[in-house]
């Protein structure tokens, strides 16, 4: 299964650069007509654009989890945020150490470990192996998942923040430097100016640009890189453009309300909704982006946030060049899921429409085998899982496919057409959610999944609900439901064959791989299991051997 | 979910005693014309024997690792024989030790360690939690698999036989007694007569009846009951009457020709049959059944195992009575699968007819709750995976229905009739099989699941082949596939849709339980994740109080 790579014995690098929230669409190589973005484009021109990549969750955790994993979000159970991957579930960390890559973390993950199962098997969070239990299969070289939220409860994320820490020693008075200066502004009043309301999102945060988050997670990176035995792998893992939607000068007035596109709404969508997407457009956040006001101060910060891991990336390639690192390191940029922003009357990411469930996904590969596809696009139907496997695949490993459930990417780099998958899935398992309780649901019944052909998109939610359709070829902007009606019976009838398909796939027999079962063929007789035989003439004599020949000894009975 | 109990403080013993290769139908009060087994009747006229209990797969290893796990074969990932349990995967023993009861192990489980994912983990085998990850969650008494076939290529087991290690202890001179005394007879010659044979299956075990295997483990229970304190569950896992199929006088000619009846196989069977089906009919052991003269001798030999059983049964309920213990001992009689012993002319189990994947179930509850169903049958659709919830229901406590897929039976046992499941479901994964290399299947292809509703049972075979449908209302027998022809194209796809249903169960979101999701239901508000204010005034001030205020210091650019 491993692609064969013509030219090179040594081992790249690998740079795998996720961003947080980060949409398709917002990028000058994806065509939006007002980012420019020339460090992405540049990667672009260097590699391969996937324009049909999917996440396997439209929420951070259970995403992450499925990139790192290489497996759905039903297969490693850690279907949502904060819900923790479950001891012993291998990352993309183990499946490259296995193969004697070191496989570092600078940035975010979102993992929750699991104190209990670790626990459980008497693994300490200090030892070795159960930090990297702890912490998603990688070495931590910095680990910052960047929402340091603080409420009655106290914090959001019980870690301590190593941003936090790094604005201290750089003199910012205060606990939270991430939200008192990076991610709030300063009102006339002289009053903190939150960016957690959408209010002040045109504000400039108050830090000096170079302490915010991304330029600070660049430094570490190339601090990283300047340090390490080539044939690493890094994930650098920015949290941005994620919110709070809050930038510092001078990208906060890059973008103004002129470059608001409308929001990708249809009154279609209103009438007679999905249950669960009527429930989701009458929710705060949704609410809010429908506010006008709200788009206007909130999308511009949001191009602010993706302008500036544009000029960071910038940096980061410029390093990488005038270290002469360009040749010999493959280059991965892609996000978690999208956002919303108010288009299909939602805000944030959750359901399934391109602009949350699609992620850029862009991919340089220094080999000369991949010359032939530089600069172009590819479409097809990619998943975030695809990209562990793709790892293991570059570095000539062996790709555990009992375990991952993604494809190595690296045929399409190397301008093969490799035979494919027929649909993409996603899922979202949203039982914490005060959605969950307007529709009455057990935590069980909250989970949603998404089966994508190419063409025909369907949503099936569990809980007794109809599933939503939507046709991508003649309805690009997905605002009429098919299923609303009876017209699409057939088809979808035929999704959710594929579905029950994909519900039977082999997704936990992790510790036999197909070889091993191979080899298993034919073994139990040569280990003496003869049941079956009348009178052992059926079988050559050797395996019987030991069976025959005098008695040791007679009982008699007394 | 705990069910109710009126009147017992005091938790009670739990004995758990499974036979291996028991028919459902080979007891006197199942109904067999000539077995007579008092002592399994005696149990059932004191509790409830259910009569539709299926296991979740017809082969050894996987039955059990789902009935200890309360999982389903592709939940847990152990499909077959020899394919290791996940490390960290929990069984009845982790369930139960976490309400404080013990849970011990005397005799075989076919659980394989997962030493890849414990070496990963750090976990010797020898520390206690290693062991009990080694022995599938059980604390070990003794454990004896009971298959020591050796081969030119060694011992199919590679653990060592604490019962060889017994024989030797009594003077038998051989390093594999299992084999060579109570496994084998005599020939006239006085050449060993090796019970792997079926040509030997009349002969009398060359062994005292009190030595062989079956005896043996009834006196490990007995002193392991004498030693415990009450409120014990103890596993007595019984390899009888398992194959080698040759047993001790007196129980070698207690049946005879005269007591075989006609194999249960209809020509119909053999015209145009599905291709796995076919597969192994024609196997060696399907020919080897398919011989008069081999069921005559082999059934027999059956059936003296399982009256040997049955009177060391009667041992040790003898003992518990005498010792005052059977007022507080639950006591639970099953099956790790059938025997087709020539019926649709199959040896063996691996498929999903009844000889082979229904189970004998009696369950007797020294509760006086369950006074008023003693000696009733039930026949509501059961599964294996439902005892490890009914033993944690019957000790009071919480059923982790997160991780546990079965179901309590407590409510049956206590006249109640419960909301109950819609079909019953095993799988049979074949890929290390002579049947899955004639058939051509890779690995993971070779996999079947049944789905059986109480009426329809259908086979669903991966790799592109048909269905197998019967209908047990109007074919007991199951002689007539009806997926041969057109005619019931809408009862398969009911099936279908129901094994989908099944196929997208919640089976891997073992680390959060439903109520622990319904306490993180509007949590993050007051764990300071705010990102969806406008102003912050739609949410009480306590939750913005961190974000308001005087900034602390402005940030001033060069």
């Amino acid at each position: 299964m491993t692609t064969k790579q013509p030219d090179h014995g040594a081992r790249p690098n690998i740079l795998f650069i996720m961003y947080d929230q980060l949409r398709f669409d917002y990028l000058s190589c994806a065509g939006h007509p007002h980012m420019d973005t020339p460090n992405f484009d540049r990667v672009a021109a260097k590699g391969v654009r996937f324009t049909n990549a999917y996440i396997q969750s439209p929420i951070c955790g259970a995403s992450r989890m499925s990139t790192y994993t290489g497996r759905y979000t039903s297969s490693h159970g850690a279907q949502w945020n904060g819900f923790p991957l479950r001891v012993g579930e291998q990352t993309m960390g183990d499946h490259l150490r296995r193969e004697g890559m070191e496989c570092w973390l600078i940035g975010k993950t979102h993992m929750k470990a699991d104190a209990e199962g670790m626990a459980r098997l008497g693994l300490s969070p200090d030892s070795m192996i159960g930090a990297r239990q702890a912490e998603c299969g990688f070495d931590v070289w910095v680990r910052d998942d960047g929402l340091w939220g603080e409420g009655p409860d106290g914090f959001y994320d019980s870690n301590r923040s190593p941003y936090n820490a790094y604005l201290k020693s750089k003199g910012y008075p205060s606990e939270n430097g991430w939200h008192d200066f990076a991610n709030a502004g300063v009102d006339d009043e002289d009053n903190l100016a939150s960016g957690w309301m959408f209010a002040n999102a045109d504000k400039p945060a108050n830090i000096a640009e170079e302490d915010s988050e991304t330029p600070w997670l660049t430094r570490e990176t190339i601090r990283f890189i300047d340090q390490a035995k080539d044939g690493w792998c890094a994930h650098v893992s920015y949290i941005k453009p994620h919110w709070p939607y809050i930038v510092p000068a001078p990208y906060h007035d890059m973008y103004g309300a002129n470059h608001v596109p409308q929001a990708m709404c249809s009154e279609a969508e209103r009438v007679d909704p999905h249950p669960v997407y009527g429930a989701y457009m009458q929710n705060k956040i949704a609410r809010a982006f429908q506010q006008n006001e709200v788009r206007q101060k909130v999308i511009p910060a949001y191009m602010g946030l993706i302008k500036q891991c544009d000029d960071q990336l910038g940096a980061l390639l410029d390093h990488l060049e005038a270290t002469g690192r360009m040749d010999n390191t493959m280059i991965v940029l892609t996000s978690d899921h999208g956002d919303y922003l108010g288009d299909h009357w939602l805000g944030e990411k959750d359901l399934f429409h391109e602009q949350s469930v699609k992620v850029p996904m862009i991919i340089y590969d220094p080999s000369t085998a991949a010359d032939a596809t530089r600069g172009t696009t590819c479409n097809a139907l990619v998943e975030a899982i695809d990209l562990a496997p793709t790892f293991v695949d570059r570095i000539g490993g062996k790709i555990a496919d009992h375990i991952l459930e993604g494809r190595s990417l690296l045929p399409w780099l190397y301008g093969k057409t490799p035979e494919w998958r027929d649909f993409a899935i996603s899922e979202y398992d949203y039982s914490a959610t005060p959605q969950a309780v307007k529709l009455g649901l057990e935590p069980r019944d909250a989970r949603l999944f998404m089966i994508f052909d190419g063409r025909y998109k369907m949503m099936h939610a569990e809980g007794g609900f109809r599933p939503m359709l939507f046709d991508l070829e003649n309805d690009p902007e997905e605002f009429d439901d098919l299923a609303k009606g009876d017209t699409h019976k057939a088809e979808i009838e035929r999704l959710y064959g594929l579905l029950a398909v994909w519900g039977r796939r082999m997704s936990q027999r992790v510790t036999k791989s197909e070889d091993d079962i191979k080899g298993m063929r034919g073994a139990s007789l040569r280990k003496g299991i003869l049941p079956f035989l009348v009178d052992g003439s059926e079988v050559p004599e050797e395996l019987t051997a030991k069976y025959r020949g005098k008695a040791p000894a007679k009982y008699t009975p007394e």
